[in-house]
């Protein structure tokens, strides 16, 4: 006999006992991916994709409405043109998967699974952009990347992702940057209006900045174990890439100019951030406005004659309101369900017995704190709608005490080995040499994170050398 | 200097003089595709791609409202697992792309870029399938697929190209028929709602099936040069992958049953679809719900002080009703403006001058035979509403009129040789012996498109053969 797979009321690892098990465990037994017989190469199940379909639907509405229009290149890269441009393949190289036989014959210029499309772009707006009329060029594509990862872990770092990778080309230096920041800030957003994440926004040293960009920015999530995460990056490449792929334009002077490009991406690691920041040791817990099922009604002694009819009622009532509803009318006992729906994370449970029905009410129990509320059933519609908009509330508000709890100013070596081991962000004024961050690294394995935008500053001078601090930096150990 | 690609005032060749020449004319004038550096992977830009968002938005639509779920799998398949089913993979093995080196090192079991993923869907479902309670499964997946194909064209034939695959299981023979034949459907209306492309639909024979299908269904669109497409197809796979993977699941009764398979897909071949059934020589013609701009704005004498504002104006008003408007106003004669927004195929062109400002009223042309109607201002949107409609309806109904005049009952070689030579179907009656279609190939280069399920006979004997006759079959040449 084979395992019944639909049983889902085993323990999980609990978060204390190990983190990194109990995040895989979650992964499993919510049903959101599974392995496949390729190391890196993960099945994204219809729970775990439906999470990724909505933040796609949010983030590509905002892209679309601030000018951006979808493009598809393709999954190919030749090497010939990969290597043209030097900083950007010596950071994609090594973990290239590589098409050598194609209809059972050799490939002469071997092809490259995209890793990241910039060269593709590249090669696209020199054919396609001669004049200013042609700026800026504002494109995103949504695709799969692959880049051969010796250690791989489900959403967090894969053989293969998904994301959207945005490319773009613009007549001035201010358009370009202005495009890298307010992409963040579109991120930033996400987090806020979604993703119930707080990110701490900033620039990456020149030591941890994108293989070809001139700056960097990034949107970094810090998880419970004190680690942050990397969740999305944008890049400004001034004319790097423009020059070694000779995209020109005529400008309004009749003068022939170099364009000004970015790039900036987000993927399916954000999943993992979720999973984190909000998981519990009863499994996921997802913020109401990406989870797949906001509500699930769980009838209560559903073979009692009016339960099933009244919980179907109820049922049509949110749908019809667009909040995304389902019920449980499957065999099992209402707790082995309660187990089930906790492990997936859904905010609402809806609990509609004979009792309530008497009494024209159902119980709401939030997922993110267990609380119940018994609520007349003439304002159910509200009370969810509500109550969705709390959930959301207080799961931004909890993780953003958390992170204000989790950063510590330092002004030594010692305070700063402390706070990265013990877990969270050693915020530090730095002098800006790289010899620091490498001893950094060395020593405590942490890593500068970012450097924020709010520069408010506290030490007169770099705590690892004694020279004059020139940034505040926030310093973790990282995914 | 670089030619300016803005300039779209080109002539194509005309339909008359080079069908093939005038499609890729069409493909790269009309800003739908280019080429990349490697043979058969084309870049869908951003008004192809937006075509492609607006198939995926109604398909999507209607698969999950039938109960699929999306689920995504991994983009590569170990070779071993490739040739666990046998006709799958002599079916596929001679088009494949394959990837043997991963961050610089040889991959021991070759990494098989997927051309289909009916291997990867079985081993998922042998893991998660083992109750009757687990069924019916009903996925689907929005992804590319690579087939390393010797001639290869713009979205008729690639080496890469986007599609979906729905890939289903069920308890019993009837219900997995039954999803065979209800995605056909889904199919079918998607031609009458959104591509306005009536097809041909029926059964494959057993020589033009699918491999490893039990049975395989077409929906088959006729193009004006009188080929035949195949546009979209349903599997019905009765149990022959799943036994070949082991899958199997607990009846209600206790006992161990083996499920029956479905898939279907269609891909972005539709686009080449609707190139060629509606283009014309002026360029691309859309039909006006799958086109990603509905109403052009042309103004006529902009610089004039209140053109642009009245402009402007009609464009909100369209735009708050949902209508996919845009308004040109760049610095081109409204010749050139004209001839551009008709290469693209905009299914109505608004002008409005000084002379309509003062009349309060605007003119709208259609693209699809070139009419113009003089419509008051006041109403404007019910105008545009309706005229969309139109269109549509009349786009469709000439295409069904030359499926039509193109489609003949022939009872003779001679006569068949003699349709399928001129262009169109043949509509033959057949023994149902693959000699006959061998005969019929080898001589007119025709194959058996479909067995359109209106089975009403018309001859007793297969005019190949001479044996009795036992099906109708539309025979064409086909892309």
């Amino acid at each position: 006999m084979k395992e019944n797979n639909t049983v889902k009321n085993q323990s999980i690892t609990r978060q204390e006992d190990d983190f990194a098990k109990w995040y895989t465990d979650v992964c499993l037994k919510a049903e959101l991916m599974d392995y496949s017989d390729v190391k890196g190469f993960i099945i994204y199940r219809p729970y775990g994709y439906a999470i990724w379909e909505n933040i796609k639907a949010y983030l590509d509405h905002r892209f679309k409405k601030s000018g951006h229009e979808n493009i598809y290149m393709p999954m190919v890269i030749p090497s010939s043109l990969f290597n043209k441009e030097k900083e950007h393949v010596e950071g994609f190289a090594p973990e290239t998967l590589i098409c050598t036989i194609g209809g059972k014959n050799k490939i002469e210029d071997p092809l490259i699974i995209r890793p990241t499309s910039e060269v593709l772009f590249c090669q696209h707006y020199q054919k396609i952009i001669s004049s200013y009329r042609d700026l800026p060029k504002k494109y995103n594509q949504w695709c799969s990347v692959a880049r051969w990862e010796k250690t791989t872990r489900p959403f967090l770092r894969g053989a293969e992702f998904l994301w959207q990778e945005g490319h773009t080309m613009h007549e001035t230096e201010q358009e370009a940057r202005h495009e890298t920041l307010s992409m963040l800030e579109i991120y930033d957003e996400l987090g806020k209006d979604l993703l119930a994440i707080p990110f701490s926004k900033g620039r990456k040293t020149d030591k941890e900045k994108f293989a070809g960009a001139l700056e960097t920015y990034s949107i970094e999530a810090l998880m419970p174990d004190g680690k942050a995460l990397q969740c999305g990056t944008t890049h400004y490449f001034g004319q790097g890439f423009a020059k070694a792929f000779n995209i020109s334009y005529q400008s309004k002077e009749g003068k022939l100019e170099t364009p000004y490009q970015t790039s900036w991406g987000v993927s399916t690691r954000l999943i993992g951030g979720i999973i984190m920041v909000h998981g519990d040791d009863n499994g996921l817990v997802l913020p109401p406005f990406v989870a797949p099922i906001q509500v699930v009604i769980v009838p209560i002694a559903q073979q009692k004659p009016n339960v099933l009819p009244e919980a179907r009622k109820l049922f049509e009532l949110l749908e019809k309101e667009n909040i995304r509803v389902k019920i449980d009318e499957s065999d099992k006992t209402p707790g082995f369900k309660f187990a089930e729906w906790e492990m997936k994370g859904v905010p609402i449970r809806l609990e509609i017995g004979p009792r309530d029905i008497e009494n024209h009410r159902c119980v709401l129990a939030k997922r993110n704190d267990g609380r119940k509320i018994v609520v007349d059933q003439d304002n159910l519609v509200e009370e969810v709608k509500s109550l969705l908009n709390t959930i959301h509330k207080e799961m931004y508000e909890k993780a953003y005490k958390f992170l204000l709890d989790h950063t510590t100013e330092v002004h030594s070596f010692d305070e700063l080995k402390e706070v990265v081991d013990k877990g969270g962000y050693a915020k530090m004024m730095w002098c800006g040499d790289q010899e620091c961050e490498d001893k950094i690294k060395e020593i405590t394995n942490a890593t500068a994170r970012c450097i924020p935008f709010n520069q408010q500053g506290f030490d007169d001078t770099c705590p690892i050398c004694g020279k004059k601090a020139k940034k505040v930096v926030l310093f973790a150990k990282a995914y």
